[in-house]
């Protein structure tokens, strides 16, 4: 089964856009788990066995198992996920971006190694940096068109020939890279307009859509403006407001109101 | 002492504006490290020892590592730099970029796991992107500005405001971003011209220049182009040229003489 399938039966099966993001900071780990050497994969398992129904994709932040040498753990979780819960597809958040060459490399890491269902990708160094990537056929690619942080707009904001770069990006992915019908979006639920934009110029390519809870982004205006007309084509990830939601021992029970609530909200306005 | 600081000196201690690029390809390697468990390692000390007095900094290319499960190998490597050759800076190319939280996890994977001096970024996510990598006073950003691949125009070469997107990356990184004096740029050989419109605006600042060698960029133009009044301001890399000169178990002296020659090349031009 590709990405994209996996993702169409994961949105129906469990009713949900949500997409759970596992972003293991220990410095925020309730008390129980501290000092453990496995005190990450622990965490992230609790996590996701509590919400796997609940979700239609998760989507690990490599950059928080790289920064403590625990690559092992980030395998043995994403290992847990197939194992535990199959269908449920996983998104590794990596965001690389290199020439060929080497974005042939990434894509071992991500698709070989971590056994990942999809990357995320930067766009900057264009398509011959992305079809690496491509080059497995089962695998989904989320490229970066507009981000949710503040200097987003630094570069993707730019006008360049009568549209912003970011509206360029999703262009170029929905007409000229995504002849396989691998390629999804990131775009950012801190700007609703834009999303409803992005939604216009690619059709029904699935949007990642990082920045509600901690960054604020309104999920009745993200919902409205990026959904299909079939009421999906949406992952709206959620990290830290799902993942910290308790702090004692009952976090992940903690984790899966907090996902319960969010899908409720999400689902009233798809 | 700061990266800026070390590559000065490696400029001159060394004589060379040469970078050697550590992409370690076990299928390139010469049949008698196969099937070792750290061949990586073992390759790419052979090569750093056989190099060390000819370069003015190694750049070790992750992805090559983290395909293979390799990281504890990066560690030593850079480990092995800093013992062996002390003053030769390790640029780690990784091409990280994402929002400010995990910027800060990407930062520490680079500078405080990895060891390395300075770090290559992508700018596309803008400045609270690149914040975090600033926070430490020591270390180098290095982002990438015009890269080398054949879609590296897809998007630095769009035209936004009557110049192209790699100039206004080279202006925001010059005039807005580099109050530190920590940043550098990539600008790939390649492209000569555009090496030589990025020194204008950026004046001294280190570039990092892919693309000669196996990349086919030509080391006169590119040197003409890119060097500062004083005849430095350049780390001109290669990669594969000089690391698979060789195919036999003399593939370290094949470097070393590969190395000879492109730093005499290079300086022959500044």
């Amino acid at each position: 089964m590709t990405f994209t399938q996996q993702l169409a039966a994961a949105w129906q099966h469990n009713d949900s856009l949500l997409c759970v993001g596992l972003d293991p900071d220990p410095a925020k780990f309730p008390a129980h788990l501290k000092g453990r050497d496995d005190a990450i994969l622990e965490f992230c398992k609790n996590i996701v066995d509590a919400t796997a129904d609940l979700v239609c994709s998760f989507k690990p932040q490599i950059a928080y198992f790289a920064a403590r040498r625990a690559e092992d753990q980030l395998e043995a979780l994403i290992a847990h996920i197939h194992e535990q819960h199959p269908g449920v597809p996983v998104i590794l958040d990596a965001k690389r971006g290199d020439i060929g060459s080497t974005a042939e490399q990434y894509a071992v890491e991500a698709f070989a190694r971590f056994q990942a269902d999809a990357v995320t990708v930067n766009p900057y160094m264009g398509r011959d940096s992305v079809e690496p990537y491509l080059a497995f056929p089962d695998k989904g690619v989320i490229l970066l068109c507009r981000t949710s942080n503040p200097g987003g707009s630094d570069l993707q904001f730019l006008e360049t020939n009568g549209e912003k770069l970011y509206e360029h990006v999703a262009r170029l992915a929905a007409e000229k890279w995504n002849s396989t019908g691998q390629i999804g979006l990131v775009v950012g639920a801190t700007f609703p307009a834009e999303i409803a934009r992005v939604r216009q110029i690619v059709g029904d390519m699935p949007l990642l859509v990082p920045g509600i809870g901690a960054q604020g982004g309104d999920v009745e205006a993200t919902v409205k403006a990026g959904r299909t007309a079939a009421g999906s084509g949406l992952m709206i990830n959620s990290s830290r407001a799902i993942l910290y939601a308790g702090h004692g021992e009952d976090y992940a029970e903690a984790a899966r109101r907090a996902a319960l609530a969010t899908r409720a909200e999400i689902n009233q306005y798809r």
